[in-house]
């Protein structure tokens, strides 16, 4: 028998005897896209693989968490106008989630977690949680390590709030973990300065525009890769296991008045 | 001939003669669903109606505005436990949204900006504003006169930033636009205080939940109404059209580097 | 608390009180569609919401009438050759109206009656009809204040049989309801005399085609607005509130022998 | 060669040669539905198919017609109550008469009438041709060689109007075409009269029913079956045929300004 | 009453009193499409037609057979650049059986057997098969009176393993079966013999081409048709009668420990 | 820059620099379902991920080979009645592949081959191979290293051919390639030896079952595991590899007379 805490290297058997209400499943949720220039197409599908590798490794066995395998694409079509972007539609994903909770409900799990690596599926995942609670009965969350800039999350100030894409967050993250996939020396500044003079338009925002990729930067990239280190990224990513990890304890802990049943 | 901002009062002559590539056409979207036994389920129709009234009748002409017909039902499957709500799948919502933008590309108008009413509706209709974009080529935007609490906006203190629903502020817009129907004898407050105590779980931020309202609250109000005041109400109206005329002149400024075309 | 018949003007707990089996929801359903050079895209809209506010003014308490918010947008797609319509596909508005009766399935009422203003709505309302009641358990009826002309009903002699789109009927009646909307210096008659020789090929009739507003018409109009006139107007809106009321009084004293429940 | 008039007994090569613009299709429409104890399910294929034989026989050279062959099933749900109703959605036989559309639009032929045989799918036959005519550019029509009486076709005095069902005509047909089939012993007289005192409530009319079989009848006749001879059966057989020829000859002369293609 | 084997030919009652759980109910799938320039279009449609016909003929009532209608329309998407090709889509085809199968549930009858006449149908049927077992708990069926050669069928050695579609099997079979409508004039050999040198990839095997007939073929024949003969096929048609036949006894004798229930 | 023939391992730049019409994409489609009460939920995953794993290592350039990330989850609902199966529907599988494939037709690549790890998604693949190709214009290829026993694949005799599932060789296959997640104290044999009576019925041949795995076993093991032993899992593995470099090299030689675009 294994220590895994992959739920795919569990047997049938295994299932029912491991598996709990109070279990944790966990649902990585990437992207196939491109990041520019100089990083890979799967820069999401890695950071979302090696963060819940992480958090699994350190914390699976007391936090009861039950990984399953990645959803490698997810919805990109913000990248279309780059070759090498893969993009499922809104209505597609919401089918594969959907499916997937019904999957997870013949086990004796309660809860799911999506845990996204790609700032494109934000949305899209939060409307899923909420039908999969109300169709499926489960207790449902989205979880980001980091949330995305257009989201509300952090971008280093020399990007101008506008680290969204392949910059120096993401650049030094794959420095961390995939030197050799980065290709710094094509790595370029491509900050679309001026959305800051654009009033209350913007990527996220009381005006929040329907961007795509194109419509903001020649080359893909949305943010400053050349500040990126592997440093940094060793850092960021240390800092993000950590957020996960707490909100993952969190989930854990937390149990809604009526776990409910389907409606 | 009519000085109306309401595309539909304009004739097909005049749909040609009138709309331009530059104008900005406003798609209200709102909800029928529980507002608790004092607010009417139609409070978000109320709410999105009155408010791109008052910025079309003061800002129609200068900012060029054309106002589509609400669509009065949205994605309200969070209340389905209390009788009244009516709730459309993401699915359908995204097809009548990819449906009447094609309607909107066969007139000159390439500007496309949903003005939101509804916190349950936002993610989708942010997933829409992309898609409509790729699809359709128009320069789409999400607007919202007032955030969502759980999408960041304001909530007042004494609702422990959970007055997210026919609490404070919308109870209030109510009495100001719509005294007759509330009824704030049976207005009683119901704050999910107990979130405050589940670190990162919560109906926003990191670990978001995939709530329903009867997962948070015994009568459908998320949010305390007793301190509702129709003031308040008028000041937070007043503000809110400011605040959306101020969105829709950046909107109507912003011009995308290539306005583009179906992709 | 208020008297308003409008079902979105009622609080959760008044759906509780005030619904009942015996109580009809009214679904108003319109078209946002080119309607010649003289009459604005909303002209279905106004006369079905003109029509159900004044059916519900008189008689919503007697008749125990609740009235749902109007479907703005219908299917229209014989109107896509002129700027200014918009359509929603078979399959959308059959989504819709299945979602929306299952929301009217968790209100006490049972009874739905569709009030259609738009002809080319007609049929796909009746196949919805039925649905709804296979699925849904509603007793459900279909609507029509007057029957369209190509559904059975009357038109002016004067328009050979053929005032079947912004003609005498409908142009008069706004000309009753919304004069200012109405451009009568562009209205001009556009009959397709041709079809009389056409035999059995019509737009009724057992040859029934399946025509294009383009098809038939240069300018969108199929009839002969400059018959119209305001008097002529206000005496057909006068005749429709009454045949509406006449039906919703048989609507409502009808009980089919088991109301059924979901099959 | 031969001189069959079905297209599916045709080569490839001969779709090219003989089939012209001005050819027209003819899709024959059925149901498999319960017709009642004394009459076959298959009645309206049966019918349908006699129809389009004799009409082909007869005038399938001059009038240049191509028979495909018959879709059996059909929309039928409001006789899923009685064992033997094979019935289909209405977005499925949306999408299998779309795909059909397609196929005849690689043909020559840009001409397309459906034959319907069962009342259940008038309308929406009526949604798919104007469908077939937007989507494909096709010239289509929506034939009836007897209209069904929810649809404003005959219905015999002594059933008051509510022939709807395995009545007196369609038994008589049945005795006529395929008597082996007829078990007149089993048929018995089910007319639902109290109809009459309801009004405009009807099945067809201004307020219209979403009936189904066994709202109204106890055994799925809708009509007097016991009333039906093959004699009449006979005459009505050869009044549909002389019918549906003289509408196919106007057809075959009919052409629209513009055939159009795909818009 | 009849003796019929036909579904369609009984009355409601008849379904009551005659079908049986034991019962076998036969769906034949057939193909509308090019069939080269020598065969027919709808070669697949007298087959699978001629080959039930003979089965109940002979052994319906010893083996309690129902044949219900044949599906003439199949997925041909393989053969669309020839014209005559009427091709459904898999999810439509997936959605017919789907409904299908679902009236057949309303009967007595417990097993479906689909007897499939075109090449192209064989997977997705299969996938249909398993699909109506888990959703409506039938005993499913997939039937081939004659395996296909692309699916391990038996191909005429001269024919390279390549007699596809319109060879010397299938032409030969409609020289018995239909030889009016057979053009041996126009029959050409047409086999892709460079295929053989393409080692593992071919139609079927390990590496399976996702082929279409104007792949390998200039006039849509995959075979040589110039070797048929209709002593062949009678001798063919006879074995697959018999073929079928032994099947279907094989079926009717077969029952699953649990032959189950919706899911 | 990487040597790795991970297509997600690119940047944007490379995709443009290093793919080409001749290369071929490697799609890896697995499942993750129950395998018995002895081996892990992933083992179609696992197999075909150190299939590819393999194949790229040694062949990758020579063959230009470029994997993209394994589609984890596949089409499993024969294996829906134990624990531990997600099954996706084959509507979503069928809209992912082809979203996925208008994704591969942005990059230079035209070749896209399917590695197929479960049998029961074998019959979808083979229709979203055909799909594929005419929809997309793409040449596509389904390819099995090992064909599934009830494709035509080998089974050990002492299996009775009837090694569908967790058997002697996938037992092998897992004990060589992740000995840590079979649980071989658990493995027994469970062959449904009855099937042998049941004539021409059976999971493959003429009259293909429809079946689940509950129809044939306790357990959800299908063939006899205890037989398995590493080394023939070894060998198993080699063979694998090689019959799938040997077709990989066939289709990298494989060219359709015209590699075609978009119909």
């Amino acid at each position: 028998m294994t220590a895994s805490r992959n739920l795919a290297d569990l047997t049938t058997t295994d299932v029912e005897r491991l598996c709990r209400p109070g279990s944790v499943a966990l649902l990585p949720v990437g992207a196939v896209e491109q990041h520019g220039p100089h990083l890979p197409l799967g820069t999401d599908v890695v950071i979302a693989d090696r963060l819940c590798d992480e958090v699994c490794a350190r914390h699976g066995d007391d936090l009861d968490l039950w990984r399953l395998p990645t959803l490698p694409y997810g919805k990109s079509n913000e990248h279309l106008a780059f070759p090498g972007t893969f993009s499922l539609g809104a209505t597609t994903v919401l089918a594969v989630l959907d499916e997937l909770a019904a999957g997870l409900r013949r086990t004796p799990i309660t809860t799911l977690a999506l845990v996204n690596g790609h700032g494109g599926n934000t949305s899209l995942l939060d409307v899923a949680c909420r039908d999969l609670r109300v169709e499926h009965g489960l207790s449902t969350f989205l979880l980001h390590a980091l949330l995305p800039a257009e989201h509300g999350g952090p971008s280093h100030p020399e990007e101008g709030g506008l680290g969204l894409h392949a910059g120096r967050d993401e650049t030094s993250l794959m420095l961390h973990l995939a030197p050799d996939l980065v290709v710094m020396a094509r790595a370029a500044r491509s900050v679309p300065e001026w959305l800051a003079d654009c009033g209350q338009v913007g990527v996220d925002g009381p005006a929040r525009l329907g961007w795509t990729a194109d419509d903001l930067s020649a080359d893909g990239t949305l943010g400053d890769p050349t500040l990126a280190t592997a440093a940094h990224g060793a850092e960021l990513f240390a800092g993000m296991v950590e957020a996960l990890v707490g909100q993952l304890a969190d989930v854990r802990r937390f149990s809604l008045p009526d776990p409910g049943g389907v409606r």
